[in-house]
């Protein structure tokens, strides 16, 4: 059966959103389409220039036997823009305070299309890294984890409060809190990462970084190592950083509970520089 | 600027991906591309022949002025068999078992492809159902929320064990665990379902159905209804299954910690039918 060229195209973009990140030979998609490898490859440029001009992302060419194609995220600074300005104005509703001046924000992390988009703009921002895994810390940073995993086409390591029998053997550490200077337990199933690993470390919130340091000293006791690291808001007015390069969307940088006030404003992901450590 | 057919199809195929279950005018697609809405008709067409015909899912036409087209998730049971026997391979391996016939399934939940992939066959099964919102208990159960929840354009609900401040007031039961018999407690943000709400419960998985109950018990202090239980995995030669309706990939039958054997075979996913309740 042949394939028509806009029946291929609209396939080929499906598959290749699908998968992120892997090397697709040409001649997956000419047996797929029982079609010639020239017609393929001119289907690819479309692709490739569509993604690009429309800001999905971009195709990279490997040449020779072995090679393919591989899609990569790529978002357009257009769609950054007013996709964080919509998030600020979304944290600046009063009704987000509690007592003690925490905000909830959990109705924004439950909606998964804010979810999927944080997670593609993270995965654009990291996609000249080498990653090996995202990991995370139960629970809040759970979702984000995936949104970017999954566009990096990486596991997700997720790291835990207490261990849990269904971990199996699990290495722990104590670790201080940033804020509140409290010592507190982190738990890593021992079998979820393996050594060497280049790990980008995701979550959706940080204040002083104490929970960002603790999973940093955890990834040394697996000999692995530190990629990235992407948070949701960052907390302004900290007197100590632990944690010195970092992406944010949001910066958090005043609550005032009496006036009801939140302040909130672009985090550093335009200024900040990705590169490989 | 005019968009050539090419190009308007592979971004409306990813548009369309996007953004499921949700009703897209045809005048916006004609204004993306400032083409006349009898063509984005024509290239509705051929997307939804394609993505029929590729087991991507559907498209709906909703006639009149305030009409448009919405896509569907719907998976082929070509895709679902073959992907039940890869994870039921997946299971069977000798070195999941842990101390006290426990199984460790963190690899297989880390994976993003295999959990991006159970949540469309879970929102392909539910697509003709009603559904507010996706709800599951921290934290294994959560990567497949999400990804349920992003094919059925719903917000997740994560009921936990233990309140947090950033939650807010809480609502919290108790309730009998079905296997260990043991009383335990959920909570769940006040703020974060609303009454009247349909919700779809998505565990990762289910023995005798006590943490599932659970949820059903919370959904009742909230006024909201159950729209459906989905579970990767059940677990068989359970003497009293307190919840009788319920949707699985898969089906573990029999864990031999002497002679390292697990026994798994396929859920009720092609036996089950689901319907609105």
């Amino acid at each position: 059966m042949k394939f028509r060229r806009s029946e291929r195209l609209i396939d080929m973009t499906n598959y290749l959103l699908e998968h992120p990140r892997r090397l697709v030979p040409l001649t997956f998609f000419a047996e797929r389409y029982s079609s010639a490898k020239s017609s393929i490859s001119e289907d690819l440029a479309i692709i490739k220039e569509t993604f690009e001009q429309r800001g999905i992302g971009t195709l990279k060419t490997v040449p020779g036997a072995a090679g393919g194609v591989k899609f990569f995220v790529k978002v357009k600074e257009e769609e950054v823009r007013p996709f964080i300005a919509h998030l600020c104005d979304l944290f600046r509703s009063p009704e987000r305070l509690l007592p003690g001046g925490y905000l909830y924000m959990t109705d924004i992390i439950s909606d998964p299309s804010i979810v999927n988009k944080v997670g593609r703009m993270f995965a654009s921002a990291f996609s000249d890294i080498e990653i090996d895994v995202v990991m995370t810390v139960a629970t809040k940073g759970i979702p984000l984890a995936y949104a970017v995993a999954s566009q990096l086409n990486v596991p997700v390591v997720i790291v835990r409060r207490d261990s849990k029998v269904t971990e199996g053997s699990t290495v722990s550490i104590n670790y201080v809190s940033g804020s509140t200077k409290r010592i507190q337990t982190m738990v890593l199933s021992k079998r979820s990462l393996a050594e060497g690993s280049k790990v980008l470390i995701v979550d959706d919130f940080m204040k002083a970084g104490g929970t960002v340091n603790g999973m940093i000293s955890l990834l040394d006791e697996f000999n692995a190592h530190v990629a990235g690291i992407a948070v949701l808001v960052e907390s302004e007015n900290i007197e100590e950083r632990l944690v010195d390069e970092y992406l944010s969307l949001i910066r958090l940088s005043d609550v005032d509970v009496k006036e009801k006030k939140i302040k909130v404003s672009e985090g550093n992901f335009f200024s900040m520089n990705v590169k490989n450590r």
